[in-house]
């Protein structure tokens, strides 16, 4: 039987900046330019999270969307949204927060949640032009 | 040569209900909460049906859209569009339908309709929120 | 000062039939086409509720869109979601489920909501192609 | 002859929080909650200006669209993209940057660029879900 | 008893270029740009027609929405769509094929299909990031 | 280390036809129905460019996606945005301009200018419901 891919798409809001500590601020500007503003900027981050699994044969779920929408609530949503990313999570203390870099983060977290049978792919839309996906 | 990926969007509403007929009412009621509701609910659901070929070198398509348009209304939405599910589609009457179940049984039926050159693979929005896709 | 309108956006799924009951088969057959089918069929209504009057100087809002939220989550959404219209709601025991019928019901119940010095407008969208206004 | 209206769509991203700094912080917690954040958060913000009056019967314009987007670019995105509205922008020194505020800002910066032949809106969209037009 | 307002989403595709017959190419080129390009250039061109009356206490419609579409089908996208503008409508022989043109040239068509005691209004997106409504 | 994909959405208008030099009109007119149309139409294009690849890790970035919007807009949009594909575009002269051939001239295009190490996808929306993507 071929598995299903199953989707939840969700959003959050927070305030960021792009910059690189080990870097003088004439060159964080000239590579991060305005995304470098130390006064932060931010942006709604739309995200959808994609789960591949066989049905269950007998719910015909892969996953039940509202555990889905549950878990990323609790385990991303509750810690990301209004926040500032530079400023309130661990994750970016060392790390700069690209929509790269968000997404890593947030496939990691929730990775270790979900069934080692279920593949797991996070899309992570920056603006509605600029968005990531983790693993390509 | 490599092989091009073409896209058609259709559309349909529909009725349903989420119901294992093997399992006594709390269950049902436990497991698909509002979903199980026996008076029925319905979606306006989004079909993207994604057929992936060479495309033909003297007209340039890997199947003419209009036909791939033609071959979903004439096989699925003639069927889907404006019924209830569980009631009126053979389908379903074994089977939960579960967005991942009617992406199934969606691409069950086209795959017979398709030139078997032609890879075939279904997304269906049940709402902009909750989307599966088959095969994954 | 001029007044400010504000807008929230919410979403409910629900089954219907278009039907009068004063008409036979045949006649409602002729006039609401697919949309009669006495097993009912269904959408993911898009509901956008508009909120017009003065910003209070102190907060800055004419209301805090998460009151406005949910103020429409416990008097409509609870009431609309996952339901099926014609069986389960009073309002349209008598009264056809249109497009225009459930925004005008929609209208009264959170009229009654509101502080009578702020405006109020309800679209409802029942698919991306079809909606209304009321009051228009 | 009747008027027709022009829009033009436009955004920019931008981090603010929402604060009254004549309230003490429970006060302002209490009534704004997680926007209340001191360390702010962000928005891709939408915005919508329109624009009405009379074709000009020579270009069949209002007003060139084009115009109209770099009048916008250079007097609101200039200003408000990228930056941090509470701590950046002189507007918000002594006002709450509600979405209903942001949208007044921009209308008065607006309003003294246009010829006063025309007619002027803006709507903001801080989220898809919320969102505010001013004068309504 | 208040009006309800119905609207109806359609689209067409067509080439056009701006143009005025009575300057000279410079002044055209600078005055209208690429939108000059003497080749042609195109959009899918997103019409939404709006109806405003009394719903029928019948039925509950304003007017049926497919009874609309149909009317928009016969007498504008068979017209319109998937034509050159300038060369093929005669409206555009003597006038700029502006959205705001294009605008008014499609509430004339429907304003005589219309029964008069219903009121009509146009909205024509060029572009996702322009568009008109006729009348304002 | 897994790779990431970024993605950058950008847009032209053009007009184009459907014709196969090497038929005559009637068979062109059979298979390509009003894209036939010898006077052109044309359609907002939307496109999405997909770069995969490791991100860097002093900046987080797999390509900045300013740069990457930049390289677009210098060798795709210059050269298609409000211009007739068939007419005036080289690449088209000898191939027909069906969304299929369009996206793998503007992969050609990029696979150039792109860094060997990256993966390159285009995706290209000829209308909301007819996309294509190469490679599939």
């Amino acid at each position: 039987m071929n598995k299903v891919a199953v989707y939840r798409k969700e959003h959050f809001n927070a305030a960021h900046r792009l910059n690189n500590a080990a870097w003088d601020e004439v060159r964080n500007g000239s590579v991060f330019g305005k995304c470098n503003n130390p006064n932060f900027h931010g942006h709604n981050y739309e995200l959808i999270v994609k789960v591949t699994g066989l049905p269950d044969p007998e719910t015909g779920f892969v996953i039940d969307l509202k555990v889905l929408g549950d878990l990323i609530e609790e385990n991303v949503l509750s810690k990301f949204d209004h926040r500032n990313l530079n400023i309130e999570l661990e994750e970016f203390q060392q790390t700069n927060p690209t929509a790269e870099n968000i997404a890593i983060v947030i496939y990691e977290i929730l990775r270790k949640k979900l069934d080692s049978a279920l593949d797991l792919q996070v899309r992570l839309y920056e603006t509605e032009r600029n968005f990531v996906e983790y693993p390509a």
